[in-house]
């Protein structure tokens, strides 16, 4: 199957590469970039030298001939392309925020662009596989879910499902490596303001916040409005979110353990953790992996979830292959199996 | 005034000496380290090899001829050595938690040693200046605040004191640099391990929380548990407190600023940001601040505090040389005006 | 083919592992660990727990039944293990520096340890693949090079090889990530110790030394004493070598890359980069790749050689299984086609 | 004494405001900036926000009231300021690269700028303070010497000043911290592409190498072109200089430590290791201190000297406060004895 990649110069993009290299199923037909178009790949990024001659080539949607477009761009792109892609009857997946609020003028609140047409935007489907697998077979199109989305919905998904927790009590404490902050050049970026530094951005107004409501709503109507807090950590790649809310009664970690391992049993990529046991991000580095830990505290009535991933893998290029394999029919960790980089 | 420094060679020891070697009161008489004592300093810490030769000492009370000890030692170490110091005449100010907690059931369940004499304990005094600051001026004895009980505490001191939270809905979600964790090795502290790695560590078991706890309730007695995580991050210094609660009432970031503002306006090393504005940790490095950020969220009705500090400075060195200057009577930041480093 | 992995709680024994999981000829049949036989390796290193459970065995030679055997201990094991395992029957690869001298004397005096018996170190082969192919493929016993020597020969190789530096010049200046020192505790690889700061190390003392002449040696035996020196950095992954040599004659950047173009031309591992461009160790991070940078300086007569892997790859686990798959007449890059992570 | 800094939103400047706040004799009377003019200095760095108001003002020769002007501009900048400070008779302490090559076609050819006047670079004083004491005494003007220049010279002078090491053998392997280069965005300083990466750029091509040459050649005139190369490392600040060359006789590192001790007896800032002892970086961190380890190696008949400096403070704020009191007839330490930040 051919495969064509959009915005490939950025991390998301050249991340899909590096899986998709070594996908039995897949060829790397083309790879897009507006910004850099005419020149090779290894001139972008030198750590590909060795692999065949990738040449970027512009964004020409009448010129792309693959089966399976990936949109690794930044918000208003692919709202813009898509419509023309599902056109010419391809498939998309799409890494960016553009098409997972179902409801435009929330888009528009938080992202403050114009969210794409109502008709594409019906189209897609919310690819977090583990809680969405039959409508990701029969997509045509895939709105690939955040990165902190990610480890924030695998985290809370059981608790909710299962009415646990109440409703208006869930606050995400989210931490972050600078990859997230994509390859743009910021002060916000730069080694020296970041190295031996932790930062809090966006509070508040994070534009992940609606897209885990729309979904934990999806689970239960009543979720209330939830606290987010995102966090810059310096490294590299990785997520965690600590996860606090009230049980709606007494629990144990015991019990919480055993709801989690009964509820994942089905999903390759999520692990769960003895109580006891907290999983840390360098765990799931390079990976697909979603590790989570769990604690019920009885002084306070509260669930901990701990919930990690690479942001770059689980959180972007390596779910939007999993959603891949869901939509072909193929096995969902096709390409996908490698153990976590470590240390 | 001379002073002594038991337990020198740990990174809160060797930090006092760093500020007390030009507080201009202040005379290091002598410096102790029960571990490698006949050496000289420079030979534990190349970084000192052009000061005097600080000659490591035995820890001999008898021989202590000082106005003021200071004692970083681990835990169980100063409830032993405190009474005879005491005896002696001498003031003491100690940087573990042995003399932190009121109640010594409540210490031995989460310190899981034997507390301190109740007699000596009666003497303690709890050094958060910031809210302190009478009976420190009075005290023979200082309990020197833990890092993360002194940002949670300055970050939650106007709200809880002006019981504009809910008392049951405290959660703090705390990160700190592996400075916190001594210079003991261990895998926790591994560089490989740690690196490019955030951890969580004793969720809802850190000793921390009875010395939170107790001072909250002091100011309002009907806080209930507060549900509270640490982090580690791969950083040497600094503590990040995220801090969440309900209000009891609507308010504005606005609003809150202006509390908090009147509440430190007498705390020269309290700085609280404008709204919208919030710190790093590094914007604290080295210095003996803690800077706090603010938000309140309108979807939620909860505030979000950001509190941060150098653990090793405002956290335990820096905050003991505080309670010193106060206990003296001298200007409480005299030798403690530094600028934070940057970058 | 069946393989053991003898030290397998080590960093390298642990990316072993990782590799060997997804070799489409191997199949690892046991893993042993002297320190933690009997429990599960996930308990030693949760990112694992999602894979088979492989439980530590004992280090039993008798009981050993594979066709292969990875030695990943530290110095002094391999010497005692190996002659029992090739008496078995075995072939072994052994990743310490154990059989990595061919002079019993030299390894005495550098590594402070009883040499293997002579007439197994007879048989050991440096497992040098690009420039020892034939000897390897012909082993029963391959001494993996040291991570080190791997970049610093490779990058030296084609110049030594061809006489065009004076035999007298060479200076190595190498660059490694902490992972290099292995996953023991002590104070040289405490975080709060070693970021932030860069040590060097074995000033003129360190064991590869003799490693590297003995190499360098057998390609001219007129190559006189290098001068090594290695610092530890702030990073867990990556060796960088910066070389430096007396040219014998007038050369120019363009005719040094095209030298080692040719010389590498059939070496899948090597990439040479083109004038101008110089690697860095993030660019071959979790991949089996010696990148390679050469500039000739007109004002010194001088060549700087920049060669760059990853310690634990090229430098340890991943040449270890190159070695392998020559010793099995398999395709050199068999399992080990990784893309770097990148970023 | 009043001083005026232009430059001040660059970590040069900032951090000469850290340390001139302190100082006893001065008073810093106006802060410049040319991009950020009009906003308060704690707009650009939050973390002096509890300092006095820092408005930043514009560059305007006419209007500064100061006695000495401290430059801490992007190289071009203080060429065209400095005739005009002087003929005001003011005193100038340039951290810039400007005024450091005593010839103009020299700065032409290795920083393709316009080089200073003739008749001001005539002024300028080279202010390497522990080699050129005397000639600082009565200066007016001040080239602060560059950051790599500081580490290598201090570590090569006692040897070429006697004449014990071959003229034509230098090799200078330099490793800096990212802060070095400046607070100016740009892919290089990227924390994701700095981050767990070693880097080496400007090979055979940094500009100051003729810096480094025209001191040692002041000291012997027949000292050749040496090999100069700088790396990027993970950290904020730190530089260490690893110096290697080829000795005229045997020695012994005994002999070198003598030499040395002897050598820089009377210099506060340098501070020689004992034989075995080599400094880190980490050890001189936020301190105005040279510490420097020497080995000979009798195999090689070469010396390997290890010179670590922060790279902001003794290679640029730290070093341009020393000129200040050295021209001023103050103690040379004045402000500027901070034990290191360790760890």
């Amino acid at each position: 199957m051919k495969v064509s990649i959009i915005g490939v110069t950025g991390y998301g993009g050249v991340e899909l590469l590096r899986w998709l290299k070594h996908h039995p199923h897949v060829e790397v037909h083309s790879v897009h970039s507006s910004s850099q178009a005419g020149i090779s790949l290894a001139e972008v990024y030198p750590h590909v030298v060795s692999e065949e001659t990738w040449i970027l080539h512009e964004i020409d949607v009448e010129a792309i001939n693959a089966d399976v477009v990936f949109l690794a761009t930044p918000p208003g792109v692919s709202s813009r392309l898509t419509p023309s892609l599902l056109a010419k009857g391809l498939k998309v997946i799409d890494l960016s925020g553009d098409f997972r609020l179902q409801d435009g003028s929330v888009y528009e609140k938080w992202y403050k662009k114009t969210p794409p047409p109502a008709d594409s935007l019906k189209q897609a489907v919310y690819g977090l596989v583990e809680w969405n697998r039959e409508s990701i077979r029969n997509a045509r199109m895939i709105a690939n879910p955040g990165c902190y989305p990610t480890a924030t919905l695998l985290g809370l998904a059981p608790l909710v499902q299962h009415q646990w927790i109440d409703e208006q009590s869930i606050i995400v404490d989210a931490k972050s490596g600078v990859s997230g902050a994509g390859r743009n050049v910021s002060l916000a970026v730069h080694f020296s303001e970041t190295n031996e530094n932790v930062k809090i951005y966006k509070v508040n107004e994070h534009q992940h916040i609606p897209e885990i409501e729309q979904m934990l709503r999806s689970w239960n109507e009543k979720i209330g409005a939830i606290t987010f807090s995102t966090h810059l950590i310096p490294m590299t790649r990785g997520i965690m979110a600590t996860i606090y809310a009230k049980t709606t009664k007494p629990l144990s970690t015991k019990t919480l353990v055993e709801l989690y391992k009964e509820s994942y049993k089905d999903c390759k990529f999520v692990r769960i953790r003895e109580a006891g046991n907290f999983p840390s991000t360098k765990e799931v580095y390079g990976s697909n992996y979603c590790d989570i830990g769990l604690s019920y505290d009885e002084r306070t009535g509260r669930v901990t979830v701990v919930s990690v991933i690479d942001n770059l893998v689980k959180g972007a290029a390596g779910q939007a292959i999993q959603n891949l394999n869901v939509m072909m029919g193929w096995e969902e960790d096709t390409g996908l199996t490698s153990i976590p980089i470590y240390p």
